[in-house]
């Protein structure tokens, strides 16, 4: 029932992802069972060779997009938010996606599900587009405005694990955004966590600075996962989010065919990554953008679906108990 | 001496400020005299007209690019960054332009300047390219990587003498960089310069988030200058410096023509703004780009004497001290 479209949006998206991925997907649609059946006669109902994957959990209440989480989540105990994680708890079901409230999604999930011992904070990863043509994983975008050296350390874990299991890099390498490629450069806390990373046992790369996260490359090689603190993440990505659709609009208005803005402008499209996951939860938590579209939640639904099969949450708990992430999968893998 | 292409570029630059300034200006070439001399001849020498207005101003040593800064400043006081400095600390000349090593500028311009009286530290205000067509000035850009409340509020009295002396903004507007518009969002230390900064006197628009600068302006109306500590604004200048290029060549790629990527480059084009003055110091001290080219410096040369004629440096002292900035100018205005 979150989102500024919903439950439009997130019906369609379901039933976008029930379509391409039945085999291995059921899907529960939380929320006032009245308006899910409207959403989903609307768009021409279920097949009924898909109909027993679809199942509609009432939930009565919805967190709207201005509440304050905490009041929120202890207000509404029977919004779709707070129900939607509570299936995952009580092991009825693997994941939860929404496109609701970000603040009120964290606390929930941080409440519901819990966090992997040693965490006092999930982060929320999220996915830059890069020159590199792949993208870098951004963490923390946003969960934690100020952090510690050692929450930087936890991030790094979290995001090189999510960079495995999810981007199906293998042994990702691991930089920390800060404002010069020496050790000696940066905030207290980012020099302290160079020192740490250092000596993690992640195939930590050093620092990076602000061109290399949009090259996905510093000169020390390829970036997979880039770490900062959610106060710096999450400036760079809403600037992000915006400059390049400036750019796009200004290069058509001085002539350039739709058809080459449009190709590019599909690189920095949010819907093709779907949703930001929750790390550091005991569970699958995935953040939609606020205005996702289907197309956006089907995408979502995808990333939930591979932490799910891959056991990230099981790999977090281990990386954070010291197992080095890249052999985290079971793989072996060589420490940096 | 400094910067990638020295002494070629700032000795080209130097020549083009002439010609485009005479009347207001003249200029000291700080350096090795017969490397300045040779490039002098390499760009057809000084006219008769006006090679009074110039002056070969010898030092003796370089320092590089890669030093670090203060053992440089201390170990090379015949250095043109410090000669250079020097010669207005004599009152021998009004504002100091270079493209050398950006730390060793600061260090070198604290120690000889000297700062204004109750700062700590200077700051660097740069201007980003927004969407509303005119720049916002942003600071700091890499001075402060930890800043304080008291810090951030000083930097917003620095950036809003700047919008105001070398913009022409009329009693600018002055925001918080932020990870949400309200006041309660924010780091520990940007939640203090909220509250403080409501109580400045200062025209305050409140907590902009990455999108707001981007665009220049916020849901409260347009911004002239956003406040950040410099880890965040050097990570976010580096970030816009390299993602703006990026695309270009990408839509360039998908068959955008070369004229419409040119003619939206332009307006990203750093050579167009100069340089970066750095804020707080007592004189004038401007920060060219290490690759500045003979455009760019002539610009940072315009960006100084318009920090002279307008007296910015007795400015920020002023506003330092308490007088409303949008007063400084002895224009009035109104306090917000």
């Amino acid at each position: 029932m979150g989102g500024d479209h919903a439950p439009a949006a997130p019906v369609a998206g379901a039933l976008l992802a029930l379509a391409e991925l039945a085999d291995t997907l059921d899907i529960q649609l939380v929320g006032r069972p009245a308006d899910i059946e409207a959403e989903m006669r609307r768009n021409g109902g279920v097949p009924a060779a898909l109909a027993s994957r679809v199942e509609i959990v009432p939930a009565t209440e919805v967190i709207e997009m201005g509440e304050k989480p905490s009041a929120a989540i202890r207000g509404k105990r029977d919004s779709s938010m707070v129900v939607g994680l509570k299936l995952q708890a009580e092991g009825k079901s693997d994941g939860f996606v929404s496109a609701g409230n970000t603040g009120a999604q964290m606390a929930a999930s941080t409440v519901v599900l819990r966090l992997h011992e040693g965490l006092t904070r999930p982060a929320i990863g999220t996915l830059l587009p890069s020159d590199r043509g792949i993208p870098v994983v951004m963490l923390d975008a946003g969960a934690n405005v100020d952090c510690s050296p050692q929450e930087l350390v936890q991030f790094a874990r979290l995001g090189s694990v999510y960079a495995e299991d999810i981007l199906g890099r293998a042994n990702p390498s691991v930089a920390l955004l800060s404002v010069g490629e020496e050790p000696e450069k940066g905030s207290l806390a980012v020099k302290e966590a160079n020192q740490l990373l250092a000596a993690s046992g992640l195939n930590f790369v050093g620092n990076i600075e602000g061109h290399d996260l949009a090259h996905g490359v510093s000169p020390r090689g390829p970036v997979d996962v880039a770490v900062c603190d959610g106060f710096t993440g999450n400036v760079v990505l809403k600037f992000y989010e915006a400059v390049a659709p400036i750019i796009f609009a200004q290069v058509q208005r001085h002539g350039a065919p739709a058809s080459a803005v449009d190709a590019v402008a599909h690189l920095y499209d949010y819907e093709q990554y779907g949703g930001a996951p929750l790390l550091g939860v005991r569970g699958v938590s995935i953040i939609g953008h606020g205005k996702s579209t289907p197309e956006a939640v089907k995408n979502a639904i995808r990333v939930a679906l591979l932490a799910v099969e891959h056991r990230m949450s099981e790999h977090i708990g281990r990386a954070l108990r010291g197992t080095p992430a890249n052999g985290a999968n079971g793989n072996g893998g060589v420490p940096a």
